[in-house]
């Protein structure tokens, strides 16, 4: 996964690598390594037979939350309405409700559950967005429950995602909400809790001046912004983000020619989401084969939330991208390691080469291309983290 | 999962069984436990906090094969077409080939770490198809390799399905080579290797007068039999099979009001392969509504094979059947239960009844729908079979 080979893949057979202080010193072929590097390996390792890849990035989740939707996928499917079920508390609302509801201790447990289940299959960076809090106790909350996941071993990025829908108590007054959401953020970022900022332009979302507001908080204060943008319909979102020099734009389903060129122009990434694509039903596709030619990055995530995409698997949406979305098994290897990385502004991880982090997988495998090949299928057979050896719990 | 309760799951809040020569002797709340019975316990295990459902049956697989097509997914996402592929030997056709190839040990090796996964998510009783061997010899070594795989801990029921494809021996000679396949049967039969028989009645697979001679063929030799059935158009595949009460007709996409009511009056069992349809990104839904309306009972597998459903995750399908084909959470279960149990001609497990198998699953989740509403999840805590704990092993 080096530099790309004449196949695509960067494929190195019988390779080798040498880490150090958490980096890695020198990847290659085991033939051209080096003597005097070689003698300096105070450890060994054979890793005989596995496919080695960086480790998967998840640069799309919603882990934290309190509660979850099971009941109600199950009343959408004995053929209750959206309508019946929001207006009786269901969907978002009842999400938030949970989340304002549990304690810290609570929604770290059941996030470190879900945590531990991507780290199963290879997940060593995980971005994690606020905004079941709504306010900026719970918006907090949801943040400093995220930063703690890191306990597990990995590494987490926080994004904040107060502008994800309106709260109840905000009803009819999304631009004062908005005005609540860009006031918020100076404190949640003097206590360390945000790494970026992510806003939901939609029809059922806000609008673009309602997200250049708070874009325009994020750049006052020197923050990266990120846009869930053209889900459900094209509301001009990626340009605006592209005006600042947005990380990602994600989901992307009814993205235009003029989102793309912007994109490609800010060198911002498209990150695609179709575990949502895929539990929504949508058969609007992103403009894949476009964005390719304009060769604007493709990342792909998980998008874990509670009403659009509860999985569990990052390895799933490889094979969802490609299934769905025509991503060939490498695009979305690529989508998770390098290009996920890009999507959350790490240049030192997501390539196997020479001064980046030394965070690999092992897996038990032939060839990269199955773990795009089979779904519902973990093949990990261990994770190195940072040079070290992580344990592959369970959840 | 016993008796259906008022919200149709057969839950019962705080249960006791007891179980007596790996059979369910009483099931019931725990506050109703004669106390007879209960004294009479040698081994009294707590388990407390956990779901527990029926042990899962994958009821349609081809688990045992040679080789993968991991290699044949990847280049059609770059373009290649499938005749292309299929010109150059790939296809069914490079499957049948390494299966030949393979020897037994190499063909238990690769279907015991299929078997395996599927375990470790429940799987106690697992069907396996013959059809890439297509010589008396080679399918005979793919139904000897599923026996093997009870080897494992899980119950396997065989299926002969010669009369899966073409092959190239016999190109242009369809009708020869059903006379061969009904031929070889009662050899494989009396070797012990054959639960049930199985065609592909499809366009591209075999008419069906073809068909029609393979089930004469199994009716002379009291063996039910199976279809793939109105997989990519209606061929009338189902009526025929039902006019010898076939166990179950699958896929079904294409089904017409006549096979339904055919279903309906032989008491076939409609298995719906949600993996497949996926994977080959159809857009013809099965006929649920009118499948459910008439009382037909609906069951759901893997379907796992290289070509069509590269999946090793029942649970999964569970999703896939919900999302695709709006089944409800609680007919997903049914259908990896009491109803794949019917469509392989069990009635001694799928429920948990007294005098049913002691197989089942103990699940760290608060509600069965929870199976369903999740995608690349896997909550499994413990396999009970036939009485006796089973290693959650990951494959
Ligand atoms: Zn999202
Ligand atoms: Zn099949």
């Amino acid at each position: 996964m080096a530099d790309a080979g004449p196949d695509g893949w960067g494929w190195i057979e019988d390779g080798a690598m040498l880490s150090q202080d958490g980096r890695l010193l020198w990847v290659g072929a085991r033939a051209d390594l080096p003597d005097d590097l070689a003698g300096t390996a105070d450890h060994v390792q054979e890793l005989a037979g596995a496919v080695i890849t960086p480790g998967l990035i998840d640069c799309h989740t919603h882990l934290v939350y309190g509660g979850q939707r099971a009941h109600e996928f199950e009343l959408r499917l004995k053929g209750v309405s959206y309508e019946e079920i929001s207006r009786a508390g269901g969907g978002i609302r009842s999400s938030v409700t949970a989340t304002r509801e549990a304690s810290e201790h609570q929604l770290y447990a059941q996030a470190a559950h879900r945590a531990l289940a991507l780290m199963a299959e290879g997940v060593t960076t995980l971005e994690v967005k606020s905004g079941y809090g709504l306010s900026l106790a719970a918006e907090a909350k949801m943040l400093r429950v995220a930063r703690r996941l890191a306990e597990l071993g990995l590494d987490v990025r926080t994004t904040y995602l107060g502008a994800h829908a309106l709260p109840p108590e905000y009803q009819g007054r999304a631009d004062d909400y908005i005005q609540a959401v860009c006031d918020w953020l100076p404190q949640l970022k003097r206590e360390g809790l945000v790494d970026a900022v992510d806003a939901f332009c939609e029809g059922i979302g806000f609008t673009p001046a309602q997200t250049r507001r708070v874009f325009e908080a994020a750049q006052a204060l020197g923050l990266p912004v990120k846009l869930h943008a053209e889900q459900l319909s094209d509301q001009g979102g990626t340009p605006l983000a592209c005006e600042f020099g947005a990380l990602s734009c994600d989901h992307l389903e009814y993205l235009s020619a003029e989102g793309i060129a912007a994109m490609k122009a800010s060198g911002t990434v498209a990150v695609l989401l179709p575990g949502a694509y895929y539990f929504l039903r949508e058969t609007k596709l992103p403009p894949v084969q476009a964005l390719r030619e304009a060769g604007v990055p493709l990342a792909i995530a998980t998008d874990h939330n509670p009403g659009t995409s509860p999985t569990l698997s990052l390895l799933l949406m490889l094979n969802m991208a490609c299934t769905q979305f025509r991503l060939t098994p490498e695009e979305a290897l690529r989508g998770v390691t390098v290009n996920a990385a890009r999507a959350l502004g790490l240049r030192d991880r997501g390539q196997l080469v020479a001064g980046q982090r030394a965070d690999f997988c092992l897996w038990d495998i032939e060839h990269p291309n199955e773990l795009a090949y089979y779904f519902g299928r973990n093949p990990l057979r261990q994770v190195v983290r940072g040079g070290a050896p992580r344990g592959v719990a369970r959840p």
